[in-house]
């Protein structure tokens, strides 16, 4: 099976590259594999044909080259991120947006020029941010897509657009609307999220970390691990079980932020908890007021996609997969 | 006050056109029309200046010329319909979902260039296609769009873009869903919705009128009246009360095929029920059992958007407004 990933120098395109090479038996794996984004991911270690690209994703040239190798399954999780997104206003609807559309039209004409025999199973990442409030205690799988950012709306359009070529056979696709992925390796980000991973990477690595939020603040998370395994189980899912209703809101844990740093209290101590400054941003405040806090998940759950039950859970799966430092 | 309608020439352009001009006391009125259509609409009966315009509204050419007469409010009806969006794919998204992206370019564009002074109010109309089923017994004002017609996913998508070009500033806009428009005058149409017209408006008129789906078919209705009153009850609203919900569902009226033909009968009696021919249609049963059937609307009648409350009082609008014949 010829897969690619585009967006896969990415985090979770890395691991998600991870995952599909590893050998794990509820995966479905490459037999090829061709890893796109703006720039070269690194090789991954494998024996598998591997063809390495990068581009830009918002030229039209770049979607046809892409669907011109008929992979059978492509996982689409490029995009400039939420905090530029809504900075940059027409970039964000050109590489997310726009982008998203030409390569369904992309693979629409290859569907066509095929006499209608390829048909390109599709995996897009979208978001929460798809939702706007006010809220519901958990959010369940019939409520309605209010966006509140930039970022949210190029999801949430680009869901629609998956969900009517599909609808029409060009292609078979399915959006994954990711939970905030925490912990994630590595440095902060522009998304605002970025202070949720933050404040527990920071500290286990010894550097102090801003919150900017109070701690009450509940919100929704799925480890790296969790979002990559999302995207193999989706990849092995047959789509007409998701009958006409292709945007799935994925499982995840909801916690406040008080119960994150009890958490890495129980697994790192107090002393990385003191790393933890609070110090209230009004720009990130107002932002993550708009957020979901909590899902039921049930369609999902139903279709045997899961992720943690414990922000703990979460912590270990970062100190498993990325920690690199000694507690 | 510049108003400009795009869509002009088509029926709800046309009984809104009337509308500005009729002086109600609740209707926001015009100093000046502009009146776009892919052909000439008809010159009403005015001495405001008005001016005629046709052309592509595909076209981005086309789109600039319209954003640059600075129109105060404009109402975008332009689209083509359901049935013809399924057979031509092309056409409909480049005209009903790329046409209405590039109104909105040109509106920001001419937004920027004036400093940020000109922000045109946008009233668009949307549709109930923008959602899918399974549905509950009426739907609420949070339920979800899963279109099941490329034309519901155009809608979907611009009511997307409007929402967030608005948030940022750049136009203020609502979305108005509109119920199926009934009694339509005039010859049937390409919208598979179409026969919801037809059985009353042929037998009222002494022709026979095919009904391709059972009398047991729920759906929901407002009159040409009513939509037109919907555009212009919008004009007048303040868009800060929609708190960021830009779609919003429009009240209408939930009854059966049943109900409308005992509804045609207290009014024209069992000649003209007797002109109802039964005559199943597979295609069209399959794509009217995919729609909704009730809902509750109730932010949209909290904001003071108003419809009838009978079929009787649907058919009375028709003979009052459009009837030639006798009865």
């Amino acid at each position: 099976m010829r897969m690619m990933i585009i967006g896969a120098a990415g985090m979770v395109g890395r691991k998600l590259t991870q995952r599909l090479l590893a050998g794990h038996a509820d995966v479905v794996t490459p037999t090829e594999l061709i890893l796109y984004d703006m720039f070269d991911a690194p090789a991954p270690d494998t024996d598998l044909p591997c063809t390495i690209l990068s581009g830009n994703i918002a030229d039209k040239a770049e979607s046809e080259k892409l669907a011109a190798f008929h992979p059978d399954v492509i996982f689409h999780l490029a995009s400039i991120v939420s905090g530029e997104a809504e900075v940059e206003f027409d970039k964000g609807w050109q590489i997310n947006a726009h982008g998203g559309w030409q390569l369904l039209e992309a693979l629409r004409a290859q569907h066509d020029a095929s006499g209608g025999t390829y048909r390109a199973k599709v995996i897009f990442t979208s978001s929460i941010a798809v939702f706007g409030p006010p809220f519901p205690d958990a959010i369940d799988d019939d409520f309605l897509c209010a966006p509140q950012t930039s970022y949210g709306a190029q999801k949430a359009m680009v869901e629609l657009l998956l969900a009517d070529y599909s609808r029409k056979g060009f292609v078979d696709g399915m959006s994954i609307r990711l939970p905030t992925v925490c912990v994630r390796p590595g440095k902060p980000n522009l998304a605002a999220s970025s202070f949720f991973s933050g404040i527990i990477r920071e500290p286990l690595n010894g550097v102090e970390a801003l919150l900017p939020v109070s701690d009450e603040v509940r919100h929704w998370h799925a480890s790296p691990r969790s979002a990559a395994g999302f995207l193999t189980h989706a990849a092995g899912l047959d789509f007409n079980r998701l009958e006409g209703r292709r945007s799935l809101n994925m499982p995840g844990l909801s916690c406040t932020v008080a119960e994150q740093i009890e958490a890495l209290r129980s697994l790192a101590g107090e002393k990385a908890v003191s790393l933890i400054k609070p110090q209230a941003d009004e720009h990130i405040i107002k932002i993550v007021a708009g957020w979901p806090r909590n899902f039921t998940a049930a369609r999902a759950t139903a279709l045997g996609f899961s992720s943690e039950k414990s922000f703990t859970d979460i912590i270990k799966v970062y100190l498993d997969d990325d920690f690199e430092g000694t507690l």
